[in-house]
């Protein structure tokens, strides 16, 4: 059948989609969904279609493609393709069969995953697959035979070093910026530590948008490997790179629901890790009623699973289980959380020791795995030094930043102070209101926006004493903070 | 935040889509499937979201709307709107709950069937209900309460008489149009048998569209009632009535991965019956390796699901496993079949013997139900008298039809004969095949297109002996069947 391009000049974000007309699908016996094979010259392409009812849309002998489709086949309005009916890609039985609850092969998960990331499945196709692994819990076999495939489907950073030093916090709490100042502590003792991060998805910021504030993080992996050889050390944007791409992909149809299928997370974390060729890797699990990681018996659940992958990837892998009661450092937000760190790094009187702590702690366990001794008095060492701020600037200038002194970096002009209805001890922080009086403050987009606090669970405070400051880079934004603020009970105190 | 409507001229097909620029989007923490509340005037809406990555598509500043969501508002192009963040509704922690693997109760599945109904839920979150009673199979009694959400969530026919007869085939046996047959005989008897059908899914042809060369098969539920007390029988296309809606949304998300969820089906078939108010239903399975029910435990398992659930729902079952094995009748597609069927009512030498006997079995089936005896020789009794004939031309006539004399039927002018290519005995006829060939032909699109059937299983053929004739109303469509079924082996011959 021949058919004429129609350009309906809209994106799918990721799927190739088609659209004909009920009555030239009904000839074909072609469903919503159904797959079709798109012919231009000697390009073909496979299509997954949605079906037009009204003509205005797209008239019989017409077929409507959104942007990708476009793109893929690098069609003109007004070209005429033929259209053939195609077999559902293989993986479609595979999804079949772990929803019945059989156990995948390895060829099985590899196709599955190699059909995500060449667009080939629909969203509902990919729910499948997503419920299948939540209902019909994979065994580590196949969580490895997907973590695996997850990073051969994708770039991958060669390294040739050994050991390879990796972090990775579990998200959810509130400021929490450890891998800026645990970076440059590790790099400094000599380690390479070729860190990815990530930005905001329900937080005032992720690492990648703090770091923006000092240096760029949008980098190729072949300028990624350049920095890290050069600096031991970088803290880049890990979705501009293109590693374990399938990721992404599964993780956009679990949001509508939710769904953390346990073996997704794990693969998730693990794939990313596996890409940049990491051999030690310290795993922060914040635990929290509010954060991803509900309790201790979750988390020692989660902590063995981890250290039972790791040992089938043959890399070294420690958990730590923390504590994620309350936000981790002042700054709540890009900027107020880059000063922070800086503040960290230069010994400044006014940087946040529980964050400073953290850091510490850490770094003394990574140093542990690579079998070092004393490794927090080292940690401290090197941070009392002014080496650890030193080479945080060598990787900001390495990621083509400036050095800047914590108290340039450009805050919010807008602020509100929060102050305490009363006197007494503080109980708790809700760290989901933090972090939405933050973003409705304007972060992360707004880099210097968000909350500064001036006490954490423990402190004793007096009426009136500043409980914390919002911080706003336009009028409208700040006002809607502040209604939230005034509205809603972020700390706690009796 | 306000935004101005950008009319992207394209239907969803369903679900109501907006489609916002993707710094809009972050500024507001909105991802791909949140839900907004769109506010014009009085009307509010809630929309499920899409995001544009590109200025091209939808520019900051704008909402992309799809076709359902300008009819829905009532939006003109440029319109500005009101937009703000809405909670998901209640059903996803219903789905998630059921997923989770635990019972849901009759509020809970009443709601998801509500959003399912009114497009509040996206593809993805129907998928994830589909998936999760897939793999943990509803029990009985939410069955029940999901048939009675359904029927609920839609028209109902409401006859006020008993009994009130209905019967369903499950799908996928070529021919098989005993509905024609068994609703005149039915009324013929004093029952009413007000018997909605489907067209064409992946067969030939649906009842629907057989009875559609005879007469209208499109009725509101207002007309099918004054038919069916005028008649006593009618047979419409159920499509076109907004019968347990729900279902055929959640049969859409089925097919990409062809999912039957038994408990699914099950609610399927009963709800569009128990829409109708039938009292007695006669259930047949035709049991076949290709067609949906494969084997004879599966049958049996499925017959003493559709027996419990008929007994919680008060209606009287009765389930037939029948040979699924070869097409029953001689005509596969519409103006075929129904020849077929008028030659099976006039008593024509030609009428397919199969068929009538299948369908006398069928009443005599639904007569014991409702008391009568001796019912295969009553049934015979009526058919032989003419008045079967003469009801169906009154129900023809009822649904705006006129008397047509079976060789007045209009069959394709393309025809082309299938010989033997050896003598033998036929062991096996390949449903699957002659569906496709038959809609290769032009059926059911093209009412005169299909395949007529010279032999049966058991028939001894002569080398060169006619064994089906192809026919079709377009050359185009002709070669292509002709070309299909010279290259396949529709009869397996020994």
């Amino acid at each position: 059948m021949k058919l004429k391009i129609k350009d309906i000049a809209i994106a799918s974000g990721g799927p190739l989609i088609a659209v004909m007309n009920s009555k030239d699908a009904a000839m074909f016996d072609i469903h919503v969904m159904d797959r079709i094979k798109i012919k231009k010259g000697k390009i073909i392409e496979t299509v997954v279609v949605d079906i037009a009812q009204s003509k205005k849309v797209v008239p019989k002998g017409r077929l409507g493609v959104f942007e990708e489709v476009i793109r893929s086949l690098n069609l003109k309005n007004n070209d005429i393709v033929d259209i053939a009916i195609a077999r559902k890609p293989l993986s479609i039985d595979y999804i079949k069969k772990k929803l019945d609850g059989q156990r995948l092969s390895k060829e099985e998960i590899n196709q599955i995953v190699w059909d995500i990331v060449h667009n080939k499945l629909s969203a509902v196709e990919m729910t499948y697959f997503v419920a299948a692994c939540y209902t019909n819990v994979m065994t580590t076999e196949e969580t490895i035979l997907l973590t695996k495939a997850m990073v051969e489907h994708g770039d991958v950073l060669k390294l040739n070093k050994y050991p390879v030093v990796d972090k990775h916090s579990i998200g959810g709490i509130p400021g929490n910026r450890t891998t800026l100042v645990v970076v440059p502590i590790i790099a400094v003792a000599g380690y390479y530590i070729p860190k990815t991060s990530s930005r905001s998805i329900t937080s005032a910021a992720g690492t990648a948008d703090t770091m923006e504030v000092l240096a760029d993080v949008t980098f190729p992996i072949k300028k990624m490997k350049e920095i890290v050889l050069k600096t031991r050390g970088c803290i880049v944007w890990g979705g501009a790179l293109n590693l374990a791409p399938a990721d992404d992909k599964i993780i956009a149809v679990e949001r509508p629901l939710e769904i953390d299928a346990e073996s997704q997370l794990l693969a998730s974390i693990m794939a990313k890790k596996h890409s940049v060729s990491s051999t030690h890797i310290l795993i922060d699990v914040p635990v929290n009623k509010d954060s991803k990681v509900k309790n201790r018996v979750e988390a020692l659940k989660l902590k063995k699973e981890f250290e039972k992958i790791g040992k089938k990837l043959k890399k070294h892998i420690k958990v730590l289980i923390t504590d994620g009661r309350q936000p981790i450092g002042n700054g709540i937000g890009p900027a107020l959380e880059a000063r922070d760190v800086l503040w960290v790094l230069k010994r400044d009187p006014r940087r946040p020791i529980d964050l400073e702590k953290k850091c510490l702690m850490m770094c003394a366990n990574i140093f542990s795995m690579v079998g070092l001794k004393e490794g927090y008095k080292k940690a401290l060492s090197i941070l009392n030094s002014g080496k650890a701020y030193q080479k945080m600037v060598e990787i900001i200038k390495a990621q083509n930043g400036k050095e800047i002194a914590a108290e340039d970096i450009k805050i919010g002009k807008y602020s509100y102070d929060v102050l305490s209805a009363k006197s007494g001890r503080i109980i708790d922080i809700d760290n989901v209101l933090v972090s939405r009086i933050a973003r409705i403050a304007g972060a992360p987009h707004d880099k210097g926006a968000g909350i500064y606090l001036y006490n954490h669970i423990g402190s004793k405070v007096k009426k009136k004493e500043k409980l914390f400051t919002i911080y706003s880079e336009s009028r409208h934004e700040f006002e809607y903070a502040k209604d939230m603020a005034k509205s809603s009970k972020v700390f706690i105190i009796r």
